[in-house]
């Protein structure tokens, strides 16, 4: 067995054996196989695709080229998420308190903000102190005690994941359905749990561009999940405007303080429901759709999964103060309400704009190791279906110079259309696949 | 414009403008262009494939790399030729001094041997003090006096082509047809003579195993020659088994002295008789194929031609006397004359193992740099279609030890089939195409 002939035969279109992607993989992970040969064989699997059992083994593979853990054994009910990115999705901040507060626990794995994308890990970092670099014995200690655990990925997990992912992104094979299921699942198999919910994003501010693709993405890894033994659903939802009003990291702070008190916006609260109430079906601690739902929003209306964000705050060496008082976390310099320059109703709202806008004012990153600005963020007041006036408030820029508001200021309003008839907002979930 | 976009468009099945070939092309030439972009580009052309006018481009691109001679203003009636690769191909050492003894001129840039198929310097090196290795000034020089030179690649011509050839000799890339041509053409461009003619070998002992593929590469290599303002002609000729009766270094030479001298195989002779008439077609040194078969014809009946094989070999710092006396030529320890096993006639000869054979003895490379035995080799007696009584000479050995020997012998016995009927040769020349 070789590399040459792995990497012919893939691009000859045939399926591979366990035995060659095993081989493969530990080439990878090992550093036996050079970046070239990596990188042909990535293009061959990019055009050629791979069937649904070169996928699981391949996620396997990864999965096994580091360290594993098996969170079940640590803490009961453990329930997994993963979102496949978009922007103002602030999604984690709000149902792992949640989830935990009814019962579940969570113990994620999560990644930093790339492009127009934000980072859960660097939004939890708005909190003075707070650590996502966990070694595994600390995840799994916090793990125990709290039920409640987020961090980074660290290097003796799933490692030839990251050295595909590395290449993947500078050879034009992102793109690949293969590469992404296995590349997303392989991370949720090495933590271990058992009941995964993923939130697949669909939408101009998404990956996947159609309900198609997306469909076609949450199948996939629902099938691997489950040859692999493990409980999945998928959420399509909607990405063609941000989700929730802040895109930030403080910004979007403060709104899942403001939701898990029962006070955040409309969409963003469904949609935390609707993925929480996935996970509690899906880890069996709920039989009943409406039952679960009912049971989180009471959770949610009584403010009462606040003390479980204060302990995953805590645990992480995190300064819980702004928890009750959120005027703690940074603040930009400059604050500016952005006027409505017509009446109408908003009938678009660009949300890749708006992610690019707060890269843009520092809240992300254009490369990796890019330091971020946790302060600077949009708040949007006005969204798809509102009615504007004229001069009336369309949303908020937290900015730390003038230029960077003059900037931000013209992006944003050309984010916007309005139109002069009304216009029904884009649905917010598309579909729920078991 | 970056390499990123360039793959990713090559990726989607679209056509790269001349901008986008050339800018990769000095990328790849300038070390600028990552080898793992450059395997994921190889890759992604190999699916997606070249239209002709990318794949002319791409040769333009690649013989403008380096630095281009202009072979036309050394000497008149500048002829080049190519062959594709097959074994007991000793063309060069025939046509070279045969059509410049008929008045053209040949600066000819060949290879050495890698695999089942063995190279034309290393036959020339056969000849104690003949080396390849010439500068470019010595090459100029030498083609000027003499009117004929057979050297190797020097690093300063077509560089691009030698690091691309390299990263597709690991990446599974090598056999795409825009690939092949482009490599191919680019080094006759960067050499400058204005024709040339191909010859494309069809059949189990050659890189193209069908008719319609050989075709296929021929025409593709005529249309580039064409848009680049060469005359070229493709002769489709076979490969099913060995050309003529020699494979190996010292004793293809042998053969290639008696050919020049009129007394070569049949086969061979008409092989050469074909590629050199083709030449001097090309080159408008004759308008009459009959005319210049006739007057190639005369020249090999007369021993005319091996005067301009002396001057080739003495340019080169090589000792003439072997052309006079081939017993002064490296001698293998071993002779060993195979007898048939049973009587019949050859039905097959598969000339892919008797490559395999003669690299097995040493006579080839199985990579780059490794030495050559110039001494060993395999004559063989019979071939398709001949008729052999059980105990007649099938083939004689030339080896080193008696383990070679011993195994040469049981490969050799495996690559011959017997059949009781009579069997007819397969065709010569397939196609001549122009």
């Amino acid at each position: 067995m070789n590399a040459l002939h792995i990497i012919a035969k893939k691009r000859d279109g045939l399926a591979l054996s366990n035995e060659e992607i095993d081989f493969f993989i530990r080439g990878v992970t090992q550093e036996e196989i050079p970046d070239y040969q990596t990188a042909a064989w990535l293009m061959a699997v990019y055009l050629q695709g791979m069937s649904r059992h070169e996928t699981t083994r391949l996620t396997y593979a990864l999965a096994h080229s580091g360290r594993t853990l098996d969170v079940e054994k640590t803490a009961p009910l453990a329930v997994d998420k993963h979102s496949t990115g978009g922007v103002g999705d602030k999604t984690t901040l709000v149902v792992a308190p949640l989830v935990v507060t009814a019962g579940l626990s969570v113990a994620k794995i999560s990644g930093r903000g790339l492009g127009f994308t934000l980072g859960t890990l660097d939004k939890l970092e708005s909190f003075p102190g707070f650590t996502s670099e966990l070694d595994v014995t600390q995840f799994l200690d916090n793990f125990a005690k709290y039920g409640i655990v987020v961090a980074a990925q660290t290097p003796d997990l799933v490692p030839a994941d990251g050295k595909l992912y590395a290449l993947r992104d500078v050879t034009a094979t992102v793109g690949s359905l293969p590469l992404i299921a296995s590349s997303i699942m392989s991370k949720k198999l090495a933590v271990g749990a058992k009941a995964i919910v993923l939130d697949v994003k669909v939408g101009n501010g998404a990956f996947m561009k159609t309900e198609e693709e997306a469909v076609e993405l949450a199948r996939a890894m629902i099938d691997l999940g489950e040859n692999l033994g493990k409980r999945v659903a998928a959420i399509i939802s909607d990405m063609n405007q941000p989700l929730g009003h802040a895109v930030g990291n403080t910004v979007e702070v403060r709104e899942a303080i403001d939701t898990l008190q029962g006070a955040g916006p409309a969409d963003f609260t469904t949609h935390c429901l609707t993925v929480a109430t996935q996970m509690l079906l899906l880890a069996g601690e709920s039989q009943d759709e409406q039952e679960a739902w009912d049971r989180l929003e009471g959770i949610l209306k009584s403010g009462q999964a606040i003390a479980k964000l204060k302990d995953l705050v805590a645990a992480q060496g995190g300064d819980t103060a702004p928890v009750e008082n959120p005027a703690r976390l940074p603040q930009a310099k400059i604050t500016h309400l952005v006027n409505s320059p017509k009446e109408g109703y908003i009938s678009q709202l660009d949300a890749m704009e708006v992610g690019l806008t707060a890269l843009e004012l520092g809240a992300g990153r254009k490369k990796k190791g890019d330091p971020v600005d946790h302060a600077v963020g949009i708040v949007l007041h006005k969204k798809i279906g509102d009615q504007v006036e004229k001069g009336e408030g369309l949303c908020t820029i937290h900015a730390q110079t003038p230029e960077d508001l003059a900037r931000a200021e013209q992006r944003l309003l050309a984010a916007y259309a309005w139109n002069e008839e009304s216009v029904a907002p884009p649905p917010l979930i598309h579909r729920i696949l078991r």
